[in-house]
């Protein structure tokens, strides 16, 4: 088979995925960073084989489930994400029983109930404590703060202080260096190490990362690992950041036309619960994703099953029962979306794309 | 059990959804409307039987794979959309073999492929001709292309002429009556049914509606049946124009506290790919939901997993670990994202919830 039956479909193209995979490990061989993807973009073994392929280090994940899938293909995993309640912390504590698990966090109650369920479980946690370096979600505002959180770790009878962690979301829209910014971000994580290192705390990783930060991370002194997620397909926020071209997009919705009564539009059956209603994150006014067959069309409107395309800037116009290739703002989200996708094989040929960690909770 | 083990995750209060149904109920037949709520809202059998025994004639759906679910509860179901390509049209006719399936149409090309696959099965599907009253999303824009298309119905083999179909998408963001825009769809709709009974053909339903625009639909003078969707459990935008109460909200998200570094706000484990990114249709400003328990937060940022809230107009902050109760803005992509979610019966328990017709693609 080589055209999807049903539409609105997601199909990745496994030669451009792989092309962005190799692109990211020549950089970081490049720069002697490792490699540590975020699987929130895929949630797929699939792609995450290809990864560890690749040659990444382990990992990264935002959920204990998540994490139980994901290690079916690697040893190594980092929870990105503070998770500290009761059920991730068992959950987490049981995978670490046989896996080296790594959690994320900026707060002290955090150690003390991951301490707590490694304990019970018998494993051992690995710690990165988490900086705010400018994008103001989540992490600890001070290197006193980020000691004394290393101090409590160092203190447990079941966790292991691995080093340091953060997330530049603030560190986007330019494909240039943001030299200002980097220098802030290198010297909140300079300041960290320093206060640990003076307390005789060892600091082995410094984690930091996201896709449109992700070709100017080596500018920043004391990074040792990148977890850049949706790299691996990329979309239109990424190509308005000037960080991969149009080409580079690898994971695209197929939809048909099923409208052409409203002059000057055609409706496509691909709306927010396909392709996500995200905004481009450089471009918002850009409407909501790219047509490939025709560049001057714009998204303007997505409800939940339509998507409507202005072509009063086209040469000519398509037809009911015409198929468009959509590609979305925001990868992410709308893999999450779909309960079947595809991969294109290098000889053109689809096969189902499971999307295994999909909709998990917690 | 009365409380969920795992965040983020969707709670639907039983009592509040069935008397939202009620309520739904004694407005149609204090006007005399007959009733077919869009089952794109909840996605599951559970809500559509709720729905059924109080008195809808039938349901809507968007997809075929959610007409072959419904279809399981119901023998009448319109699709409110435009099901013109190859693999939906042989779905719904296959399953008009035993039941009343009705399409929504507004090309000459859907009576034809619509035919044929009704044709190729041996059964008959019914058409409503789709009018765009001023939401200019789809739908025939002169009663002259709406009596061409129900002519090519009437001389088609296998379909059936049942009536007219409007979604009237601008009719929103006031809870009064919005008069002119009324006027101006009751004129079109009543053009339409002029043009095709002067060409001799019988309109038996004149189907309309949304959820902004139910408490209206009874000033239109033709309309026979209303189909809202959002009203059966409502969320921040239908309360923010005034169609319902913060307390008829009955889909709710519970969320754990997983962050309290950054001061002046909290961080839950419900971001995009929990409670969806859509802003409130009435108040785009407001921020992505609403916080219960602080009714004086708002959510100021979200990302994948992450939701932001900024707690600097509260009285008192919330501590990591803390249960926060949110209400999304638009309540039927959250659900969509479910692939777990409860329902609180009466007696306080809690039973999964079933989303039967989650993720099918078409």
């Amino acid at each position: 088979m080589t055209e999807v039956e049903q539409t609105p479909a997601l199909i990745v193209d496994r030669a451009t995925a792989l092309r962005n995979i190799e692109r990211l490990r020549d950089y970081s061989q490049q720069h002697g960073l490792r490699v540590r993807p975020h699987t929130k973009t895929h949630k797929s073994l699939e792609f995450a084989v290809e990864q560890i392929k690749a040659g990444a280090v382990g990992l990264s994940v935002a959920k204990a489930g998540e994490a139980e899938v994901m290690s079916q293909v690697t040893d190594d995993v980092l929870v990105a994400y503070p998770a500290i309640d009761g059920p991730r912390v068992r959950r987490l504590a049981a995978l670490a029983v046989t896996k080296t698990i790594r959690v994320a966090i900026d707060s002290p109650a955090g150690v003390a109930i991951l301490d707590d369920a490694a304990t019970e479980a018998d494993s051992t946690i690995g710690i990165l404590v988490d900086l705010d370096v400018g994008f103001h979600r989540t992490g600890v505002q001070s290197s006193d703060e980020a000691l004394a959180i290393a101090q409590a770790v160092a203190r447990s009878k079941s966790l292991r202080l691995d080093g340091l962690f953060f997330f530049p979301g603030h560190l986007r829209d330019s494909v240039e260096p943001q030299i200002s910014k980097l220098r802030q971000v290198d010297a909140i994580v300079l300041d960290a190490i320093d206060a640990l290192e003076r307390s005789g705390l060892h600091v082995s990783i410094v984690s930091g990362g996201s896709t449109p930060s992700l070709y100017q991370l080596h500018h920043l002194k004391a990074i040792t690992e990148i977890r850049p997620g949706t790299y691996v397909f990329n979309d239109m926020s990424t190509v308005a950041g000037g960080y991969c071209k149009i080409e580079d997009c690898a994971a695209r919705v197929t939809a048909t036309v099923i409208s052409t009564a409203v002059p000057g539009k055609c409706v496509v059956d691909a709306g927010t619960k396909t392709l996500a209603a995200d905004r481009n994150s450089v471009r918002p006014e850009s409407g909501f994703g790219y047509v490939v067959e025709y560049p001057d069309a714009k998204i303007v409107r997505l409800t939940e099953e339509h998507g409507e395309i202005d072509i009063t800037g086209c040469d000519h116009s398509p037809k009911t029962g015409d198929r468009l290739t959509l590609i979305p703002n925001h990868i992410c989200p709308c893999v999450n979306l779909q309960a079947i996708a595809w991969t294109r094989n290098l000889d053109g040929s689809l096969q189902p794309l499971r999307i295994d960690a999909r909709g998990l909770i917690s």
